[in-house]
C-alpha cells in the first residue's frame, strides 16, 4: 500500500504513520517530495487494510497495490487452465457452446433440444430446474422434476448439463444430476453458496455480477477455489449501465482483461447480454473473435410461447444458422474445425 | 402494456399481434396513429409478459403499465405503515436510530458500545457476528460466539439487536437472538434467503442491493411480505455509479420516490454510503431533512483498529456531536423531541 | 404518448386529463382496465409534451411512444447510407480503418506514419490538430501548424485526414484541410458545433459522448442532417460504467442497435474504447465480427514517448499484425478481400 | 507516481524502469517487498504522465498520486472562498436561492417571476434566454429577445440575473446583462467556452457534466481559474446512473467532497436532479442539511403550460411553502436568519 499524504501535512503526521504502519508489523518507506510526502509499505505478506491509516491527520490517500487475489491469479499459476467438461474442453484453443432454453418446462421440450444439440455437435445444454426470479409471482421453475427430466436427457442423448444451484438446500440434488453447476449472476457474491460448491466435486460456472468489478468476481472464484475446487470457469453476461438500448450492456473487453490477470477460462453469455434474439449472433461472433473461451445462448423450440425470456431465445433454426457462421469465423481465428465441440 | 408497432408494420402485421393477445386472454385495443398504430392490452389481472409479442414482425417496442408489486404498493395500502423495533417506530413522525459496530470483535467493545447507546438514548444497535466479505481471507465474524455476545448486550442495556442474516443454515439461530433481522445488499436477491426471513416472526432491515433498481428491491420485499411477514423497513445505502470519490453514490432522492410508490419504511445508511467518516455528519442530516423514517449509523470505540470498516466508523465523541445536531434538525423538521428514540 | 393513470384515479380526473389532451389539439382514447385507466393519445404529429399531464391529479407515469428522431430513423429512409471518404466507403460490404497519433506532434512523425499507411492499404489517417484535453495544462496541440503538416501529407501520400474539430472559430481551417471532420464525444451536444458541420461539405464523424444514451446520440446526429449535411459516420468509443479495468466500457453492442435504428453507418474505436494497446485487438477483430462498418485505431511510430495517449497506441509493427488478422476475418465474415482499404 | 511491478518482474525490468523515469527528468525509488517491487517516483513538479512507462515489460499498474489541480485545490488556498453575486453571496454561512423558469418565454411571464422573487427576498432569478435541447426540433429560447426581457427585469426589480453561455459567439451579449454566466452540464468541457468565461468579468456557475468525476469538474473550473476569473460557483445537478426512477441520480454527497478538495462554493439544482417538482422540496432540504453553500430551483406561474421542463417547475405558491421551511431549517444548521438572501 502507498499512504499518500497532504502538502500540508507536518513531519510529526508523517512520523505518526510511520509509527502505526510499524506497530501493524510492516515496514514504512518515506518518500519526500517537491510538493508532498508519499510513504511505501512494504513486509506484509498480504494485502493492507487501510483501516488504521486512512484516516489519520495528514494522510490524504491510501492506495492499494498488492492485488487481493492468489490462487486465480496469473501470478499463481502462469499457464492457462483448462476445464474439461463431458466431452468439452473450456480453455485455450478451444470455443465450446453450452446451449438450452431458460429453464425446464417440460419432458417434451427438452428431449427435442437435447436431440437438436446432439444432432448439431453442442456438447453441453443449459436449462434450469430452479429459476431465480424478480417477482415471487414469476415461474420458478420446476424444481426436482426438472432435475429428473434433465438426468433422463443426458442419459439418452449423452449431452452434458449445465444448470443453476440457487441455494445450499437444493445443491446435493442438482450435483448428482449436472455435469457442471451454474451460480447465477445475483448468487455471485453469496459466499455460502460460493464455499458449498468449492467443495463439489463438478467444475463450477460463475457468472459475473451485474455490478461486479472484474475483481470482485476473482474474489468470488476465489472462495471456490479456496475450498478445493479449482474447476472453475467465469461468464460474463452483461454489466447494468446506464444504457438503455439492451437488457445489460455486455462487456466484451472483460475478456482480454481477465485473460491477463487470472488463469481461469472464461465465456460469454449474449442472451442475457443483449436481451434480444436479435442482437445474439453478432455478440456471439464478437465473443469468439474477441478470444473468448467459449460461449453460453439460449435457444427455445418455439420462443414465443417460452415460460420466461422468450424475447431473448433464438429459435433452433436461428441457432442452426449462428453454429455455421461461428464455424467458419473459428476457422479465421486460428481455432481447430472441431474447437465448437 | 402497450404494443407499439413500426410507421411501416402492415394491416395484417397488426391484425397478428391482436390475434395473439387474444390468444393470451386479454383485449388488445388498436390506436391508429397519424405515423403508426399502438395496440393497448386490458383484460389482464397483472403484468403481462412481453415474451410472446415483443419479436413478432412490425412490434417496435413493448411497453409495461402495471406495476408489478402489489402488497409493498401504495395502490395496495395506502396509509404509511409503522413497523415497532422494541421501543423504536420506523413510520411517519419518527427518526430511529441503529447504531454500532461494523462487526463484534469482542464482548468489551460490544458491552462499551452498548451502555454508550442507552446512555445517548439510541434504541438499537446494530454489529455482525456473520460477515459477508470480498475476500475469503478477511475476517469473516465471531459467529455463534458473536450471537451471544450481542445477546448478553441486550439483557444487560435493554438495547434492541439488528444483526445481519447471510444465510438460511444460521438464520434460527439469529432470529433467536435478534430483534430486527438486517439482509445484506449482497443477498437482496438471494430469493432462498428472502422467503426464509418471509417466515421469521421478527421485523426485517433489506438494504438496497448496490444495483438494484426500485423495482427490483421492492419486489425484494414483496418476496418477504408474500410470505407472510409484514414487517419491512428498507434501507438505503450507495448504489455503484462511476463517482469515484465516495465508496458508493448515496441516492438520497430514493426516500420520496420509495415513500410515493410503498407504504413500507425507508432508512438511509450514510457510512456505506459514503465509506468515510467525516461524510457522514452532512449525509445523516440530508437524510433526516429529506425525510427518511430512520438511521443506520457505523460508531466504534476505536475506528483506528477495527477489524472492518474502520474508515467509515465514527467515533463515540463524534457520533456524540451528531446526535445533538441531529436533535435540533428533527425539531425544525417538525418531529418530536423523542423521534430519535 | 400514453397516460397511465394511477389504480385510485377518480373519473372526473381522467376526464381532466382528456380535456388537457384535446386543449393540446390531440386526440384522447381512454381505456378503462381492471386495474385502472390508460389514455392514448393520438392525432399528434410529433412526439408529445409529456409536462403539462404529467404532474395532473391521478395520473401516474406519460410513457412516450414516438420516437423523436427522423431523417436519421430506418423509417425515414430503409436502405442503409454509404459514405464516402476519399478512396474510402462507410457501409455495408465494407470495413474501411482510420489510424494515426492521437495528436500532430511533429512532421516528420506524420510522414511517417502516413507512408505506413499507403504502403499498407489504410485510406484514411487521424490525428488531432486541436486536442480536448481534461487538464488545461496538459499538450493542447500545434493548431494551424498541425493542420499544415496534415495538408502537407495528404499531398504526399494521397491518405485522407480525418481530424477534430473542437470550436466554431476554427472549423473554417480545418474544413479545407480535412477530408472528414470529427466531432468529439466531449462535444456530442455542443449544439453550435453539431450545426457548423452540418453546413459543411465534408462528411461527419460523430463520437458518442461518454454517457449518451443511443436516443440522445441520434438526435446529436439529427442536428447535423437538419443542417443539410447527411454524410454522418457513427462512432462508439466506450461509455462510462462502474467497471475500472479498462479506460472506457465499449459498448459492442450498440452496433446492432444502431444499425437497427438508423441507416447511418458506425464504426468503433477501440483504443479509447478500451485505454490499452494490449487490449485493441481482440476489441478490434469483435468490432468487425459485430458487424461494424469500419474502425478507428490509435498507432505510433514511439508509443512510449507520445505526448498523449501513449498506453493506447499501438505501435507500427503491432499494428501490421493486427491488420493482417483483419483481413483474415473479413474474409471469413462475407467481406471482400479490399474491404479494409 | 507509483510504479507497480509484477510478481514476476526480472531485476533488468525494474532497472529500465527506473532508467526511463530518470530520462523523464525526475527521480525512482525503487522499494523492493515481499512479492514484487514498486517504483515511485519524486522530483516531479506536477503530475507525470504514465504513458511511458505503464506499457514498459513488468510493469503491472501505474497509479497516480499528485493531484491534477492546482488553483482549486485546498493545498493553493485553504480558506474557504465567497463568491459575490449582486446581493447575494456564495461562501461559507450564506444559502442564497437562485430560482425562476427554465426559459425566457414571454416579458409578461418574466415579470411576475422577478417581482415574486423580490418580494420573497430571493436574490437572483435564473431563466435562459439560449437553451441546449436534445432535439433540433424543440424550443431554443428566445435568443437576443430573451436577454432583453432579463435586463428589464433586473432593471425594474433589481433582482440579478443567471443565465446560460453556449457559445463563444453569444458570450459578449450575455456578458452584458448577466450578473452570472451559466456554462450546462453539456458544456462542462467545452474547452474554448471554459476559456472564454475565465475572460469574463462576472462570476460563472460551472454545473456539473453528467458523467463527470470530481477530478474533471474541478479541472474544468481549473480551466476558468487560469483564464483568471477566480470567480466560480460549482453547481451538483445530478448524474447519470442506472437508477430509473429519477431524472437524473442527485449525488449529494459530492457537497462535502468538493468542499474538502476546493475552496469553491458549490450549491445543488435538485430540480434538474430529479426531474419531478414533488421530490424537490425533501432534496432542497436535504441540500441545506447537507452544508450546500446555495440552491437553484425552478419554478414557473403555470408549469403545466410550460414550454419546457415543465414536470420538475415548481409553482410559485409551492416555492413559497418550501422557503419557509427552508429557514426554518436554516436557524436550525446554524445559519443567520437572513441567509437566504
Amino acid at each position: 500500500m502507498l499512504v499518500v499524504m497532504s502538502c500540508d501535512a507536518t513531519e510529526p503526521q508523517v512520523e505518526r504513520v510511520c509509527d502505526v504502519i510499524r506497530a501493524m508489523g510492516f515496514r514504512p518507506n518515506a518518500m519526500p517530495g517537491a510538493n508532498r510526502t508519499a510513504i511505501g509499505i512494504t513486509g506484509n505478506p498480504g494485502p493492507v487494510d487501510p483501516g488504521p491509516i486512512e484516516m489519520l491527520p495528514g494522510v490524504a490517500q491510501c492506495i492499494r497495490v498488492t492485488q487481493p487475489h492468489k490462487l486465480v491469479g496469473r501470478e499463481f499459476r502462469t499457464e492457462s487452465s483448462s476445464i474439461r467438461v463431458g466431452r468439452a474442453v473450456f480453455g485455450p484453443g478451444h470455443f465450446p457452446i453450452i446451449a438450452g432454453p431458460c429453464a425446464v418446462e417440460n419432458e417434451a421440450m427438452i428431449m427435442t433440444v437435447a436431440h437438436f444439440l446432439k444432432e448439431h455437435g453442442v456438447p453441453l445444454m443449459r436449462a434450469g430446474a430452479y429459476k431465480p426470479r424478480t417477482s415471487p409471482y414469476s415461474f420458478q421453475g420446476l424444481g426436482v422434476e426438472g432435475l429428473d427430466i434433465l438426468a433422463k436427457a443426458r442419459a439418452v442423448t449423452g449431452v452434458g448439463i449445465v444448470t443453476e444451484v440457487m441455494d445450499v438446500e437444493s445443491a446435493d440434488r442438482i450435483e448428482e444430476v449436472a455435469d457442471m453447476l451454474q451460480v447465477g449472476a445475483r448468487n455471485m457474491q453469496n459466499f455460502a453458496l460460493l464455499r458449498r460448491v468449492g467443495r463439489a466435486r463438478k467444475p463450477v460456472l460463475l457468472k459475473r455480477g451485474i455490478a461486479a468489478t472484474v475483481e470482485e468476481w476473482l474474489m468470488a472464484a476465489e472462495y471456490i477455489l479456496n475450498e478445493g475446487n479449482d474447476q472453475v470457469v467465469l461468464c460474463e453476461r452483461g454489466i447494468r449501465s446506464f444504457a438503455d438500448q439492451t437488457r445489460n450492456t455486455l462487456d466484451l473487453s472483460v475478456v482480454p482483461v481477465v485473460q491477463r490477470l487470472s488463469h481461469l477460462p472464461i465465456i460469454v453469455d449474449p442472451s442475457h447480454g443483449t436481451g434480444r434474439r436479435d442482437y445474439v449472433p453478432p455478440m456471439a461472433a464478437a465473443a469468439l473473435a474477441a478470444g473468448a473461451n467459449g460461449l453460453m445462448v439460449e435457444i427455445h423450440p418455439d420462443p414465443n410461447h417460452a415460460l420466461s425470456d422468450g424475447a431473448q431465445s433464438m429459435t433452433l433454426g436461428g441457432f442452426d444458422e449462428l453454429l455455421a457462421k461461428l464455424r467458419q469465423l473459428a476457422t479465421a481465428c486460428g481455432l481447430k474445425s472441431d474447437s465448437l465441440s
